[in-house]
């Protein structure tokens, strides 16, 4: 079987981490499988490397860079001599290596008080460049081959977005011809969150990056599986502190991943899984504490389940903007403008819902930006565009997801019925066309019992409906 | 009591229909009510003027102008005869001088080849111009006392957007100066449709812009009631052809018949309604064929009913379109780049919903425009923002209407289940936060059986709910 | 020989002009000379409707119009009966339905408040509309065959830039088309001043417009010659009221008409020249008054003369604008912002003069605009490019135009040295590449003499320098 | 005497010529003169620099790194160890310190692939970093005290226009603060050619720039005068390659040096000499070569002299173009279409000459940017605005400059006489309202021969005209 394994920042934090991360590979590899691994920078570290770029850039001083740089020596280093004696010397060079060139841009940026996206996508990739020479070197004292490459010599191509990058399609065929020979030989070890773009600067690949570059590198190299090993067992039915009896689900859908992606957020961003979603790579979220257990495998289609309703995600301290008038009604513009306004602040929807009569359209946001979203729509109230905007804050939103809702009959019924004999009132739905997934929004006092009530209603915490 | 009268195109149309009319506001004179009377043209003759300014503005001849000309006399001078004969003379001079009038402007634009928008807004309001002085004939030969006023003069200010201009503050102030004084003398005539800008310019004032005028009017004078009178006994729980038994509501509050909307335009579009809404005058929507019939009250609080449902619309031939993609989650940019990218194909919206996942975007539209939105839409795939977009014809969405829905719990369980237990899939739900609408989508072929569900399950058809 | 011949306004003002201009015409008519005919408008008739135009536009009243009316038809009846009685009724009919036109768009102005640049050429065009019948009747009575044209029937395409349209180059083929076969049958009469765009709409060719129809019809022609009909005898060597001996020159060519656009302006615009420039037709300045005289011909290449030095022109009451600055120097974009600020502002620049220092720009400007143009620079002062800005105003400019200077040596020295010897001092001077122009800058005490001065050094009042 | 010395890098590239430099120094400070210094990098260490930046940047490889700081290590160590021994030591350690600071830089600009402007001013400002603590050792070991401060700590405020820094008005007082104080303790060593934001990133001060720095600083500390050492006697008549018998000029004014800009440029850039002329600060030109020559003094009013011109400058090489049309007549738009073309193109214009006729503008550009030029403008033609666009190659650009002229009757004749006593056509001739300059243009074979034929007109080889 060929894998592709992604080990967090949790999995390559110290030498204990380390080694149940190696272990784990040379199962696999001992077996006969083909493994890449991709790896995170150290937990913390990339924090780190921001917080430095931002202090050098505005120019106080430089005295934070020495610190530093000897703390990222130590950390590297201790798990080294940990995990690989045997290959620790040349590994630390490689990682003195590094450091210098680490203080080297910082002392650059210093002396020029100038952070360009360029300069910075370069120093946060450092938390990589400085964890992958360990991994490595742990992989070899198990009597591995393990070859280090940045994201980009892995054959990530990106687009120029620096912070932020896309992976261009080339890329499939850049991985398969530089990773693919070298799985015969070993175990490739490559630095996840970054790439190149076509003049080969370096790239980062913005929130959940690593993930992404998993997910990229193992749809390159046609693996089998792509398995992101993370802490926990694999992707719930809902949130334990909200469920206690939550279960983890076997299979997931790419489309259900999607759709729990707030929730689910936390184990895997949706952004990341769509490389492997438009090939149809399966992926596991698996857990390096309990290794023998499955996990969640998210597949085109996941197993059958007479229960329509899946899993349910919410999201606490969220308010609803509501905006009306009658002049909206039948103008084109309109919307346009509201979300032109919205984008202008960065102010980020997370729920849109607009009935047929158009005089009316209410948003969900994080209740922090309620502020700054009315202020940002004021312009509209004063041009007469709209009457008026008005917000509630103590919400919560809910969403059941599930891809057999599609077609199935008395869902919203079903649903709306459980929430409304317990008592608890709706203040806003949304369903999209694509039918796996009811979105609604209820007062934030009532947002546990309305998860709890429905994970009773459809019995999620067995393990099926029969 | 002090009454706006608002008299449309078919209530002015022939001697007949403005016999009726001039009997109603003569009733009411008599009874000691102070009357302002606002009329439309006589039907149909707007839209000849928009196409012969179409005609001559492209320039191929004046052939049409004589002819328009003379049918214009022919049918105004008709009706004058018929209800004024001791007045028809000097209603007639004024009539010839204001088709001399648009006879100038006519060969001016054919002269240029050139039809500005405020040539435009000229031409198209002397439908108004000419039928004003047959209504106020009429009601001098009634022997009242109807001093004429075109918008502008009766003190409705506007921007100066042609075509489509919306009142200033002022104009409420300005309205009450120049119609109250002449209230007790008489009943003033005023064009609808039209205002100026603060420079005089005329303007019109866009879709049911009579109706707008009307309620401008009433508010300016502080009117006790605004009268839109009209050929139906008024607001009616649903189209009557969907459901035989559907029933006039006796109220509606001004939220109601925003939510309201697609169904009722055909009586009264909310645009106009918000004049109103602002000032609290109550707005009744009356027959002339049916005088003595109270008709439906629009006012700030309806009569208390304890179905929370109260009204269903619905709207065929629409199609739903959906927006997919996981880069799009977290992005405030993208909803801005969606409904841009609609806004300049001139597309309307009329139900959106997104929910909690961000990952998909679902709309309705018009089904006509469906090739066009999924054209528009195609540069964000190009760029990678969204992954599809997919679009589903046969569709038609309904709404159901109701201010008490407002808190009530259990209200979407019961309107769902009923859906389901009568086999309806519904497709894509919205509900805003105003809770006063439930809108939702479900086949074309179901769409009439989900009204008459609804319909049945809240006993619409009964006066009331005990 | 085919002929284009050109009556400006005062040859075509009263019946006593229009009877001197149909002989004229009737003269080469019946030696066998093909004509035709470009007219202007009766003198001021084009500034009385510029004005009205204006007028109706700001709304104040519409009482200006009927005047107008009343006195245009006099004015052109007057002489029609005069020049034209067998024929006046015929051509009076005409007259009037123009009349009716002109009131016509004058009111619907009126009525919108609005007057378009298309709707301000339509209108200032009815000059020449309303004159052309007059001269064709005069015509006909002398029993001339005389079709009447307007200037976009005649074939002149323009541009749609209004009020200053430019001649399309397949103008010459559709007057070759339309007009040629119209002089073996008689004398086509012309309006000038205006064409068509090619969707039909009217133009107006802007200053001199006159002038340029009549060599853009002559070139269409294929006229041996093209005249224009003036009130003096020709272009001269410098202004008469300067130098009282200045004398008729019997042949300039198109280089030297352009050189001296300024002085020569008041016989013949440059702009105008253009068209016969690039066919090689010679255009002659000739005086109604004396048409015996030969006049001055414009040809390609005029009589030899050893005289290098043909003309002399004076600008008085102009200023002189210096700019200076070191940081301008090597800077391509401080040539585009000083002129950029200047064009925002609508000056004109005369004199342009920039020595190879580049530290210092000099202008020559009108008096008038010396205030606006030293506040339109100030901001390139502010912002550092320029150091300062310095104007001089009791200046005049004088050019020595010859287009036999280009090669010869010494001019410069004979002219200064001349001017030396006067004891003028030259404040500026300015000789391009063409070197057909010596022009400089003097105070405005000095000017007269100047010109005197080098009147005498080149002995211009002689025939011949032999 | 309080003076501020300026030695530009021929006079601090060896052993010994800062041997020669030192000892102009100590004799003025031995003789009680306040001295402030300012020197430029080592001759060709900044283009050096330059080069090796853009290398980097483009990513090709690092390999000149090293190379580069070796030499430039070993040419500053070399002269330090020649011109002061004792001293040497500490120079060399902070050389050493820079040496790793712009290895530093280069080293990241390579990893980023990034050359920003505010980078690429750093980088080349390391010519002065590393000739400044030479110089100051030099001092030093011959007993000055001699503190080092780069531009900005010297308090040179500029904007922020990298690469092309102006100075602040508040520079002066920023310096006057800081060095003054300096003066009677030592011989203040300052590093040209760059300065601070206000945010104090370094810039540089573009072409001369240390000679800009040179009179900021001399202005700054109330200069008696600003000496400017370079390797000529001073500013001469003409180019003594053109006329052996040229000869030094004693003083000129500030006028007459941005006049001579030209020709000039090779001693004085006129853009240095702006703020001496606004605070009236004489600047002396003297050669390092010969210091007991007193040099050409800039001042305001120059010596007087009967000869009204005074220098003349050549420029060969050039091209006249003639851009003709009537359209372009008495249209404020036209020259700023000519002149925004020329900019966006980077061309630069070094005369310009419009006659009064308007009809033509001719310009002098390099030979190089014919092509260009003419493509620039070839879309005027085609829009119709210009006629056409004309270029003579092969010509030379003179001009004879002195205050004097001003006012003074019959220099042009005396001049454009001589020229056509010597059989020269002049083609071009622009002289600006300063009238301290008349240029023209003759052939290029012309060009030595006019010049000759001036100086000799004007006996310029003599010392004086009596």
């Amino acid at each position: 079987m060929r894998l592709l394994m992604k080990f967090g920042g949790t999995s390559v934090a110290d030498a204990e981490s380390v080694g149940r991360t190696v272990a784990i590979i040379g199962r696999h590899h001992v077996a006969g499988d083909e493994v890449a691994v991709v790896i995170s920078a150290q937990r913390g570290v990339t924090d780190q490397l921001i917080t430095i770029a931002g202090e050098v850039a505005s120019g106080t001083s430089t005295d934070g860079i020495d610190p530093l740089i000897q703390s990222l020596r130590l950390r590297h280093v201790r798990v080294l001599d940990a995990v690989a004696p045997d290959f620790a010397e040349d590994a630390a060079t490689v990682i003195e290596e590094r450091l210098d060139a680490l203080r080297n841009i910082l002392q650059a940026v210093y002396n020029l008080r100038e952070l360009t996206p360029r300069s910075r996508d370069y120093i946060i990739t450092f938390g990589e460049r400085l964890n992958a020479p360990v991994v490595a070197a742990a992989l070899r004292q198990k009597g591995m081959n393990a070859p280090v490459l940045d994201g980009g010599e892995a054959g990530i191509l990106t687009t120029d977005h620096h912070g932020e990058a896309i992976a261009l399609p080339e890329s499939e065929e850049m991985i398969s011809g530089r990773i693919v020979p070298m799985l015969s030989r070993g175990v490739p070890v490559i630095m996840g969150f970054m790439g190149y773009t076509r003049e080969g600067i370096v790239t980062t690949l913005g929130r959940s990056g690593s993930d992404y570059s998993a997910v990229l590198i193992g749809c390159g190299i046609d693996a089998d599986e792509i398995w992101i090993w993370t802490d926990v067992d694999g992707i719930m039915t809902t949130d334990p502190r909200l469920v206690p009896s939550a279960r983890v689900l076997q299979s997931v859908s790419y489309l259900e991943i999607m759709e729990l992606s707030f929730f689910g957020a936390k184990v895997m961003h949706p952004r990341s899984i769509e490389p492997a979603m438009r090939k149809g790579t399966p992926v596991r979220v698996k857990n390096t504490f309990n290794p023998s257990f499955e996990g969640t495998r998210i597949v085109r289609h996941a197993e059958k389940d007479r229960r329509v309703v899946k899993a349910l995600t919410y999201i606490g301290n969220v308010a609803t903007v509501a905006i009306c008038g009658a002049q909206m009604i039948g103008r084109p513009g309109v919307a346009r403008a509201i979300f032109s306004a919205l984008a202008d602040h960065e102010i980020n929807v997370m729920m849109i819902s607009q009935g047929s009569s158009e005089a009316n359209i209410s948003l969900v946001i994080e209740e922090s930006q309620v502020g700054c979203a009315v202020e940002a729509l004021q312009p509209l109230v004063s041009q007469g565009v709209v009457r008026e905007v008005t917000a509630n804050r103590d919400v919560a939103a809910v969403a059941a997801v599930g891809a057999g809702m599609a077609g199935a009959k008395g869902t919203g019924g079903r649903i709306f019925s459980a929430l409304g004999r317990g008592g608890i009132n709706v203040m806003m739905i949304s369903q999209g066309s694509s039918e796996a997934n009811i979105s609604f929004v209820v007062s934030q006092e009532d947002g546990p019992k309305a998860v709890q009530t429905l994970h009773e209603e459809y019995r999620l915490s067995e393990e099926s409906d029969d």
